[in-house]
């Protein structure tokens, strides 16, 4: 990080990491946080010391903490809205397997740049990956100045990438390497499921996120007829069964987490494993209602992903944390389950520890600059008497007006700062009239081969 | 309605009455719907035909159906995020009532100022609501140029406006009567729930309602402990309770109806009436899941409603359609219960047909100009294949950019149009500020009450 000069973001409100301070004041230097101060405590004869100090009031705002999703598959932002309302299976089968196979190495990487300037516009400034063709994503990634854990799924049959089982654990290596000393990108080992891998692939990569110190991701206990299948395939259902591997630890992260025992999210918490909840995706798959609080109480780490667009159908994480607070309180019955820090902290902190990033998810002196800027001038956010619960409760991912990564701006009150959003819009729309004729062509596909035979 | 010059909308897609069109133009004249067409079928010597008419085209956007927001408390607005996270009766005692108390006629129209304002920027063309002072909020109503079907909760104890039962049914009548040839505001009858209310009010408020014909409006079944106390009060739960006092039939809107029976389901289907399912509201203080699948299924007409902003905490259909959506789908653990049409037409006409309104809620031709244009060039609302997905799974409030009112534009890309916004933030804050203060004041009174008293 090159030196730069200090920067002084006044605002209404700071979420610090003390909680939400009125009339606060963030100190950045070099790319990290020097600290958090009110207003008034910043001197007078500063901008005098230091006459290439630049500060930048922003008004009726919150400055907080940048947000993570720790689970997502961006380039399926493109099928944004292809496939609504379906059983699982139909919506594979129907909806998206038959488009994503006509993806390009091309069309990967513009559905991951709509999906970072969508992350982008809505306060996230590091986001967790599996999908393949990752090194795409990795290149819209470093184009746009996010942070990222990314992967290269794992299955246990060929793909566009990888013809073996050993040749999807070189590939996952060979990511591994190259962006082990990246300083916003890292790559991490993803196990697609239990049941869609072998347990070679789960047992060596699992070895491979520890020589890495990286985490491991798997969707894991997303439904019971998962549950079943591993059950049917292993004798186990699938924590107990990646438990009995030796994969479940402090650096296993499961995604998902919705059928689970009693029993299972105490082993979850014993390993010290941790939890990635994608309350709007499970909700929408009707895959069910993840025991969210009592992974909490149990003392599990829990942190907040939003999934595929083609899921959700958005990626905005102050969509989540709200879901994941009302979801907790109505499954419960009990509305002082899961309040609104502690849903925060699930986006911050939670997100920093699940994925591993050598930082905390707070604006505590010495981490690095990642946070948003939350605007509330808006009716829907007035009046504030107390801006984490207008965060949990109130605030929309459009309410954000700036983001900054590592002490850099890359959005600023709707402009783009790393990406020409108007060419990228030009290109998502060219892609989405494709999609349209692949879907109109795979109709006709499927009527020409109902069609009963010519019987006169 | 004096004559107005044509107005030709144009966009790159419509919902009209039979559905999502791409490119398309709404025809407006008189504060009414002329049509909806093809955008090449508006022709090209038009406008040398009707030199006076204006066409404007609004691009990447969709043009839709003003959303109706069937039950909300406005002035509550000013209690936004006072008090999360408690169980419902300290949420009632120690967040909300104290502060009630203290709200003037003043406060009580400013507070439905600022809902007013941000319904406007969400979209939201009518809405029904139920509060004291009602009349504060029919002046705000009417200054800003919304629909609203307004409402004095009939309480059966005394209240700001009332001292008696008799009382209290004067003033509903004297509402209705000053309001019934209103162009834009209707009174209802509204008695606030099987419990807080005597049967003479439910009984006589239930004929007036037919006097008038208007809906009557009531807090029903939200919780468990409601029909407990209903039981305990009137030995029958409230649903049997109402329909043994005749009071249940097509005028009779059940609001939040989330502790039901089958059998009371069948009740209320039988009976035509219809439900106000307020989701994010139930979940919040954590009320339960309302059985709203079972209810459609069964044939009752569902509407959407926010409730007010202390127990929700935005006042955003956006949100409810999307919350109704997936909360019916993981209810039912069943993927395609209350698809993405279904969920918009429970926030438009059956809106419209709940609240007894003299118009279908489409962009029918013969129709109000009630509608608002959802800007689609977000990155979270790119690619878009399909506007009705996006509406109910992808967009959030703030994605509109313009509403109108029988053909008056209101809001147009952040800019009220009725009311001077930056002069009703600086209101708003004060009021706040006074919220803390009374809050601060209550907590060292509270302080004080429980301090041991000295021994020495």
């Amino acid at each position: 990080m090159n030196h730069t000069p200090p920067l002084f973001l006044t605002a209404r409100w700071v979420i610090g990491p003390d909680g939400p301070m009125e009339n606060g004041c963030v100190h950045i230097e070099d790319g990290r946080i020097l600290g958090v101060c009110p207003r008034h405590e910043v001197p007078a004869t500063l901008f005098e010391d230091a006459p290439n100090a630049e500060h930048r009031d922003l008004g009726e705002a919150c400055i907080m903490p940048g947000l993570i999703n720790a689970h997502c598959h961006a380039p399926m932002a493109i099928l944004r809205g292809v496939a609504d309302d379906m059983e699982l299976l139909t919506w594979l089968e129907k909806g998206v397997w038959p488009l994503e196979k006509e993806f390009t190495r091309e069309m990967t990487f513009l559905g991951a740049m709509l999906a970072c300037a969508e992350m982008i516009a809505s306060g996230i400034t590091c986001f967790a990956d599996m999908y393949v063709w990752s090194g795409e994503i990795a290149r819209a990634v470093e184009a746009v100045g996010l942070r990222a854990v990314l992967s290269e799924g794992l299955l246990g049959f060929p793909t566009r990438t990888y013809g073996s089982v050993e040749e999807s654990l070189a590939l996952c290596r060979s990511f591994m390497e190259e962006f082990k000393n990246h300083p916003l990108i890292r790559f991490a080992p993803a196990p697609h499921t239990a049941f869609t891998t072998v347990s070679k692939q789960l047992v060596e990569s699992y070895a491979m996120a520890g020589e890495f110190d990286a985490p491991w991701l798997i969707h894991a206990a997303e439904t019971a007829s998962e549950n079943a299948r591993v059950q049917e395939l292993h004798g186990q259902r699938t924590i107990p069964f990646l438990d009995s591997l030796g994969c479940l630890g402090e650096r296993s992260v499961l995604v998902h987490a919705v059928d689970l025992t009693d029993e299972e999210i105490e082993i979850i918490a014993a390993r010290g494993a941790k939890v990635v909840h994608c309350p709007r995706s499970n909700w929408k798959l009707a895959s069910g209602m993840a025991p969210v609080h009592g992974l909490a109480e149990a003392g599990v780490t829990v942190a907040l992903g939003t999934d595929g667009a083609a899921s959700n159908n958005t990626l905005d994480i102050f969509g989540e944390m709200r879901a994941a607070a009302l979801g907790a309180k109505v499954r419960e019955m009990d509305p002082t389950a899961l309040h609104a820090p502690q849903a925060l902290a699930m986006a911050t902190q939670n997100g920093a520890a699940t994925l591993r990033l050598p930082f905390s998810g707070t604006l505590a002196p010495g981490q690095p600059a990642d946070l948003c800027v939350l605007n509330l001038a808006a009716p829907h956010l007035q009046p504030c008497h107390d801006p984490v619960s207008h965060a949990v409760y109130a605030a929309q991912g459009s309410d954000v007006c700036l983001t900054m990564v590592a002490g850099h701006v890359i959005y600023d009150h709707g402009a783009f700062l790393t990406l020409d959003y108007p060419a990228l819009l030009d290109a998502g729309q060219e892609i989405a009239a494709h999609m349209r004729e692949i879907m109109d062509r795979q109709e006709r596909q499927r009527c020409e081969d109902t069609r009963p035979q010519d019987s006169d």
